[in-house]
């Protein structure tokens, strides 16, 4: 089933111990459709400038990206600059200009609005309201978000909150919104505001599921370099929903979003191995999927026979 | 096979959210040991004064511990106490006393000298070397440390290493042994002084384990409660080594390491829902398969031909 998608799309400058990377093509819709168009048709909504390279473009036509709600308009593009170090597990952000993506108002065309899943990527809380007023039939909606968000827009997050089916967050993030250091708890509070299923992403730790009353924890795919983490969050995400549109469930099971969250996790690990959006952009499906075996195979634990409790030698004395 | 250990027994007083509990058992080689004699007989060597509780020897008893290598000797024993906060991902250590464990010379009742599971405690490698020095027939050895050896006996330890089988470490430390941040690139510049396998342990995102070219990640169980993770770490190893030395193969393959990091860290789960080892000591290893069985079932992932790659709709265009 097709995927509507609004969020930033961006010209990003990086910087990490892996050398650096002017003016490369970023933005959180744009990493997010990369990856799923791999899987399923994806509708775009968001907007550039003049100044945004046509090569950059047709890197997104290549992947049948649909971008008739795409707005090219007078003005420059969204701008960010960050750098990373040490175990790279945040960037510095080193400047960030939102130019035309500050005053930006969606619009959908009349064949994105009955879209059956939906991903409302990193950005004002406005611009995801607005999307969501627009679209029809109850599509599963899943809500992305960032601390600037959290720190200024937090009421219109929280209403948010109450209309979308889940929402992606990281472990820093979502510690700073509900106040609560445990995870699981943390997940549990945001529940309590709406969405029946929360992940929360770690970086290189993986991610975890809440959905209803159950859990899942997916440990990232090891790695022994990454060159650059930017977009891998909604790489990840780009992954979680391309699978569930392509499963089609608008009100997926535990195990929809366990599968859901694992082909996230391995899309995130081939967009860290290279700048900006290079790696995916190339990757072939056979890459993915051969991957993907690997990591369930890691996954798989036999034995457990071994652990009979009537074997445990554990003494009659208790104490 | 049976299963020997040398480490710290230790009275502790510990700080947590949740309340404070002075003067517990505690020490290395009992969380391990607490934990290890679930699977198989365990054999401890160790040092406690005269102030030693009586009522805490008899836990270990109670679980059929061998205190056939237990000195008590005239002194204090080492006591600990330290303080929780936040995430509680680390101790604040508020007093270290040694006492006889600073000055502690481990000796082996003959009937030890041949056991062939053998599990080095935090403690300094002096000691851990003594031990070695006296045990027979290439037993399967695994070793433990903390950044106070990493920083004061730097030398001690790479050649304690050279003769090891496996370290089990955790990530802060590893990545201030190896100076590396990528925890692949630590675990792998740590295999290259010697152990064919090394166990990072990551608190509350569960375990990297590398073992000759592979590697297994292990998410930690999803836990909304965490009341004192005093003693996780040894717990880990208590259900790691025990699951080996239960299985039995002194040249341990990737299964059965998977397997004993599995257990290991369900094993852990449970230390951290209690002070000191006061769940441990009381569970029932039905308790403990139960847990164990739904973790892999957690685990578990459908769904996979669902990716088939001749479906992935991408375009035929590359750019």
């Amino acid at each position: 089933m097709p995927l509507l998608v609004v969020g930033s799309i961006a010209i990003d400058s990086i910087e990490s111990p892996h050398g650096s990377c002017p003016e490369i093509l970023g933005g959180s819709a744009t990493h997010f459709s990369l990856t799923a168009a791999l899987f399923t048709r994806v509708k775009l909504v968001g907007v550039v400038g003049e100044d945004f390279p046509e090569d950059y473009l047709r890197v997104l036509r290549s992947r049948d990206i649909c971008l008739d709600g795409l707005q090219i308009l007078p003005g420059r593009s969204f701008r960010w600059s960050g750098r990373y170090e040490g175990s790279m597990a945040q960037a510095e952000t080193l400047s960030v200009e939102l130019n035309l993506f500050g005053t930006f108002e969606p619009t959908l065309p009349e064949h994105y609005r009955d879209t059956p899943f939906v991903f409302l990527a990193n950005g004002s809380p406005h611009v995801q309201r607005k999307v969501l007023e627009h679209v029809r039939d109850e599509p599963f909606v899943l809500l992305d978000t960032m601390n600037l968000w959290i720190e200024t827009e937090r009421r219109a997050l929280v209403e948010l909150l109450g209309r979308v089916d889940a929402l992606v967050i990281n472990d820093e993030e979502i510690r700073e919104f509900t106040r609560e250091a445990n995870l699981m708890r943390a997940g549990r509070a945001v529940q309590a505001m709406g969405p029946h299923t929360v992940v929360i992403k770690k970086g290189e730790h993986g991610a975890l599921l809440l959905h209803e009353d159950e859990v899942f924890a997916a440990p990232a795919v090891p790695l022994a370099e990454v060159r650059d983490p930017t977009g891998a969050g909604d790489t990840f995400a780009g992954g979680f929903m391309g699978t569930l549109a392509r499963v089609g469930h608008k009100r997926p099971d535990l195990e929809d979003l366990k599968l859901a969250v694992s082909v996230g996790t391995v899309c995130a690990s081939f967009n860290v191995e290279d700048f900006g959006p290079n790696r995916i952009r190339h990757l072939e499906p056979a890459e993915l999927l051969e991957r993907y075996e690997r990591y369930l195979r890691m996954l798989q634990v036999s034995g457990a026979p071994l652990l009979n409790a009537s074997l445990l030698p554990v003494s009659e004395h208790t104490v």
